[in-house]
Formats: structure tokens, C-alpha cells, sequence
């Protein structure tokens, strides 16, 4: 497996965009997608009870597994607003009259403020869909202008590709995301789209994504905040060539290593680029009694708004962190839970055995000053581990959030 | 029911008082109520599964359901530290000697840094204790030095009473309350000491505590983070003179109706105070088909790091109460949700069946100025209500916890 360029156009067949028409002031706020031939197709979506219309249509028009083109809108998210699916349908009618497909081959996703009405401005979207189609390019610029167009509050553009061997076929997998707020587990915490020229059912297209959603965008968190709009979607075409996957040989356990692997650099990216973060904090439990329960642990405490302001203030208030595992709502024995602080600047322990360890404060402010900082937990209780992400917990936080409909 | 001064000093029989020791550089850090007759006593303590060592000590003194007095420090939290049993145990010790009591008729309880060996500072500790139960009166000034000394980040100090008639017997309650930070439905969440001189079986005390606490103190958050320390104790000591309350009769509900009103009021307080809080946000949650599903739906959107910011910032942005709604873990049908900011200047409708309606901009921001606001929620989908307490999310807190330590 190797990194390659080209983001969602990494992979054979797939061409893609982005454009501004009018949903934000200034910046692209229109991405679009195509595959050359039908792909097969699978999703994962926000488990937010109040789920915004674009996802509705979506589930409809992948009820066959498979799909031609997924077409995104950033700067309002068709979310608890009038007329929030024949709008999103609309926009698959718009992608599919200008690139000669069926409505129902195209997916629809949406991100950006919550309960406006996208309709005084879907005369707008609809021509830029429709001049966005013409302009598609099948390299990594295409997919940089998708990645820039999908972005809110991002700062950064979240891109990545590899390329791996499939029974000497040789396979490229691609993906783009967008999410710095409103970024907690259980998927979908943003947006993202990937791409591939495997060939693979589409039952195993979705087993795989699911999984490897699991361990990595479901471990991320920023503010505890699952939207209304999450959204993974993954479309592969075939044009690689390979022996279709049909069930889960090692071809399949090759897919999904690498699958696995871009969606966890996407999902650090994210939580990297927290609404006003300053630090990625990467949580690890070992000794744990199984993998649950590691990223349960994992998971609330780099979800604590304690653990998360400590960390700014680069103070290594390890209690906090104890505190946190002892909330998490699973049973254990802290009286085995050992604690240190790592990044490239050192390690450094301060708890062992559920009791303070004294420590070298200068030391554990040269460790947590890089950007990433790492939390690593042995709770001497078993063999299972897991990693969970997330940011710290700043003002600028704060002043985004407070001022963010202005 | 009438609100009288007094606080824990309030009831007859209780004297108390607060001092400086030394755990803190210079505010009063140890406060000590006693009763002068053994009380029937109960007690919530925090769910974190990692538990301070003076709430193993405090249950087992309060096994028998008896108490004479409760020893509290601010300053240290002797959680997660060496010899925490040992030295609770302690203070325990050196305040029934000072008092002429067993240690077993002594709780203890403690709040501040977690992870810090109180060992060092044992003798100014149980020096400071002697002086204090010496100095203990039994009137406003003595409630009020005690409630300064349970203080940790607090702004303001925290003390309730009143006095309502049982049987013809003029009976009184009161208590003090600390907690500003690591507040979080689900006691406990911050510490409570009551008082009453009612005559009550301590079986109903602890029923009677129970269902207080549920409708209080597990109501409110401000960040999310229950401690490892969170306590709430009540002492009944039957001065009164009232036939003694061993059934559910209307004695019962009416010092039920009393305990549950001061729990409300303290509870309140605290999320008022809520580190670097400018806004106290009341959420009501009616039409709900139960009382737990309208609890856990307003305690979703009182936690939620965007409402809470976007309150901060004055912003009616009410797509992300639907949305913190929507994770809240219960199913419920959004598009007959309907939602209104009101405070003491107004109210503004701002979403109806799920979908957004056009509002007065200008009235919304005069709505969230106040310091009280209320998020109304109306989910048209039962008879049943519920109401959760919290504060915004502001640069202070984030300051406030990036430094705590140091």
C-alpha cells in the first residue's frame, strides 16, 4: 500500500469539481463527483434522531447498491426547513439531467446552517450544478476544488489516496472530507466521500465501510455534538480490473486495511482541524478487558471539556483524566490505571497504579507544548486497545461557536 | 412553606463554621456541621466509577444511618492520591475528639485538585480542625463561614432555608451547596449539605433525598464532567418535636415538596455559577410522552457545547437545539417539535412542527440578553414535562480550566 495524489480521482473513471453558486457569499460552496460507469455503492449515516432531507433522498436513490455521482452542497445544511427533499431531489434531477444519468443514480449531502430554506436560492444551485457539470476534471485538481468546496469552518482541506495490489490488478482508493465542528462518534460526524476502482460487491463495499468507519471516524470527537447531516459514502466502480471481491478472502482483508487506513488519516485531519484547536490529542488504552470498552474510555476522555481545556493550557492534570475513564458509564478497577503524556518532545508518566506519580512539571510542559500530544492509558485489566482522537478546547472555540449564524 | 436566613443553621439543634487550615493559600478551605443530638442521615454519591476516598470512608460511617456531624476541605479532592482512606479516616477522627464523639458519628467530604497526597499538610489539617470545632455557632454566621469554605472556583456562595408546619410542629430545612465546574446530571455533581430538624425515619431521609436530587441536582450541567467527589448529605436531627414521619402520609409529601424546593434552588445556583458562565439556561421540555424522556431530551440541549456557545453569543440558533435533540439517545418525532426563546424580556417562537419560522431578529437578541433565558421546547407527542438547568459556554471557562492547576 502506497500514498498516492489525487484524492477522489486517484482511482480510475472518477472526474470531479467544485464551483460557487451562491449558497455562501464568496467561497465554493458546490462539489460534484461522477463515475464513467454505474459503481457500487455504500453509505453510513448521522444517528442523529433529526436527520436533514438530503440523506433521505440519498437512502432512496442507493436502495440498489449502486450509484453514478454524489453531488454536495456546503453553506446550508437542508436541515428542519421547508420543502428540505424536493429540494435535495431537485439537486440529484439538476446533476443527473446535465451529465445523462437517472435522478435516482445520484446521491445528495448537505452541510452549513440548520433551518433555512435552501428554495429562494435553488434557481441559483440549480445553474451552478448544471455549469459545474461541464467542468469536471478527472485529476487531483478536481478533486481539490471538491474538497475546498465541501469545507465550513475547516481551515484545512482533507484529502488523501493510496494505491495497493489486488491479484496483481493494481487498485486506487481515494477520499475527501470536510468537519470541524459538530464532531463527535457515532458516525457520521462530517462529511466524506471516497472512491475506488476496485471491483467489490456492494454487501461487502458496505461490511467494509462500516468497519472501517468504526475505528475511525466513530473515535473522533470535537465539541459532543452529532449533526443532523453526517454522511460517508464510498462509490466503487471496477475499472481496475481486479476479480470482483464476493466474500471475505484476503483481497477483502487488503480492501479493507487500506480503507481503514484513509479513513483514519481523514478522521485525525479532523479532529486536527477542531474549531479553533491548537492541539490533535490521540488517546490510546491498552489493558483493557476488550475493544469496547477500550474505546469507550478512549472516547470520554478526549470528549471531556476538562481534559480538552488542560490540554490547552498545556497543564498535565492527569485526574482529570481519571475522572473522565470513571464516567465513561463502564466498569473497572482504577486502582491499576497508569497514565503517561508522549509527543515527540519526550514521555512522561503521572500516574501509576491509580496514584499520582511525582513528576518533572518543566518536562510535562515540553511534552504537552507540540501540536500533537498523546494520552496513553494502561489499565492493567487485559489485552484488548483502541485509539480514540480529538482536540483541545480553546477562546477561539468559543468565538466561532458564539458567532457563527452572524 | 416560607424562605427564612439561617442556612444549615436554620434547623435547631446545628451549629457550624468554617476556618483557614491551610490546604488553600488563603481563602478558608475546612468547614464542620455538627448536631447536638445524633441525626438520622442520607446521602447520594457521584456514579463515577473512580470515587474519592472520603466517600468510602463517609459510606461506611453512614451505614447505620446516623450521624452527629460532616468535616469538609476545599483545596484538596483526596481522590487518586496515597493514603486517601487513611487520611479522611483522619479527619474524621480529629473532629469527633474535638467534638466528644466516635469517628463513626463523623462524615467527610472533600473538593479541589484530584491526584495530590494530602499527607503533607495532615497536621495543619487536624489542627485546623480542633480550632474549627471550637469556634462553631449556631446561627446565619455560622452557616455562612461554612458554606465559604466549601467554595473551590465558585463565584458566589450558596445557602437556602425555610420553615414549613408538619403536624402542627413548626419545622426547619436548610442547606449550603458548592460547585462551579465537572457539574453533570448524575449525582453526584457538586457537594450539599442539608439540615433539618424534622423527625424523620432515615429510610424515607434517603427515599425522600433521593427523588430531591433526581429533580435537581441531576438536572443541571455545565460541562459534562461528573467528579470523583460529588456528594449530597442530609442530617435530620427531630428537634422539632414532630411526630416522626415512617410512612409516605401528607407530612411526608409536604417535607418532600420543602427538600425538593431548596435542592431546585441550590442546583440552580450552580449552574448560574457556572465557571465563566454569563447566562443561566433553563430548558423546558413538555409534551413528552414520559418525565424521562423529556428530562433526557432538555439535558441534551443544556449540555451541548454549540447551544451553550451560541447562547454565549446571543445567537437564536435554534437548528442546533433540534439537533442536540436528536442525539439525545430517544426516538421522538421532530416535525411536530416546536421551540421558543422567552427571559424576563420576551419570547420569541422561533421553530414550529420541526420546521423554522421567519422572526424578529432584533426581539430574539433583546430575548437572549437577560441573564436568565429559557429554552421552551413543546414536542407535541404526550403530557409529560421536565426541566433542566444550565450556563453558557464562554471564554472564561476555557481560561478557568486551561489554568486551574497552576
Amino acid at each position: 500500500m502506497q500514498q498516492i495524489p489525487g484524492g477522489v480521482c486517484a482511482a480510475q473513471g472518477f472526474s470531479a469539481g467544485g464551483a460557487h453558486c451562491g449558497l455562501k457569499k464568496v467561497k465554493p460552496d458546490l462539489a460534484l463527483i461522477v463515475s464513467a460507469v454505474p459503481a457500487a455503492a455504500a453509505a453510513t449515516y448521522t444517528k442523529n434522531v433529526v436527520q436533514a432531507a438530503p440523506l433521505h433522498v440519498t437512502k432512496r436513490h442507493l436502495a440498489d447498491g449502486m450509484l453514478s455521482a454524489v453531488i454536495v452542497n456546503s453553506g446550508n445544511a437542508n436541515a428542519c426547513a421547508p420543502d428540505g427533499e424536493a429540494n435535495a431531489f431537485a439537486m440529484c434531477a439538476s446533476a443527473a439531467e446535465a451529465l445523462g444519468l437517472a435522478a435516482e443514480q445520484v446521491a445528495v449531502s448537505s452541510t452549513g446552517v440548520i433551518g433555512v430554506s435552501m428554495t429562494p436560492k435553488m434557481p441559483l444551485v440549480q445553474n451552478g450544478i448544471a455549469s459545474l457539470a461541464e467542468s469536471l476534471t478527472a485529476d487531483a485538481a478536481g478533486s481539490d476544488a471538491a474538497a475546498k468546496a465541501i469545507m465550513t469552518t475547516d481551515l484545512t482541506q482533507k484529502e488523501m489516496a493510496v494505491q495497493l495490489t489486488l491479484g496483481g490488478k493494481t487498485v486506487h482508493l481515494g477520499g475527501i472530507a470536510k468537519g470541524s465542528g459538530m464532531i463527535h462518534p457515532n458516525m457520521g460526524t462530517m462529511l466524506c466521500f471516497l472512491t475506488t476502482d476496485a471491483a467489490i460487491a456492494p454487501a461487502l463495499l458496505s461490511r467494509a465501510l462500516g468497519l472501517a468507519v468504526e475505528r475511525s471516524f466513530n473515535r473522533i470527537s470535537v465539541d459532543g455534538d452529532s449533526s443532523t447531516n453526517d454522511f460517508c459514502l464510498i462509490m466503487a466502480n471496477g475499472l481496475a480490473g481486479n476479480a470482483e471481491i464476493c466474500e471475505e478472502n484476503a483481497d477483502y482483508a487488503a480492501f479493507l486495511a487500506a480503507l481503514t487506513d484513509i479513513c483514519v488519516y481523514l478522521a485525525r485531519e479532523i479532529a486536527a482541524d477542531g474549531e479553533g484547536a491548537t492541539h490533535l490529542i490521540t488517546c490510546t488504552v491498552k489493558g483493557a478487558p476488550d475493544e469496547e470498552i477500550a474505546t469507550t474510555i478512549a472516547r470520554s476522555v478526549i470528549s471531556s471539556s476538562l481534559v480538552k481545556s488542560a490540554v490547552f493550557g498545556k497543564d498535565a492534570n492527569w485526574g482529570r483524566i481519571l475522572c473522565a475513564m470513571g464516567y465513561a458509564g463502564v466498569n473497572f478497577d482504577p486502582e491499576r490505571v497508569s497514565v503517561s503524556f508522549a509527543s515527540e518532545a519526550g514521555e512522561v508518566p503521572v500516574c501509576k497504579n491509580g496514584r499520582g506519580l511525582s513528576f518533572d512539571e518543566e518536562l510535562a510542559l515540553k511534552v504537552l507544548t507540540p501540536h500533537e500530544v498523546e494520552i496513553c492509558i494502561d489499565m492493567a485489566q487485559g489485552n484488548a486497545e483502541s485509539t480514540c482522537w480529538g482536540c483541545d478546547l480553546t477562546y477561539e472555540y468559543v468565538r466561532i461557536n458564539g458567532e457563527y449564524r452572524s
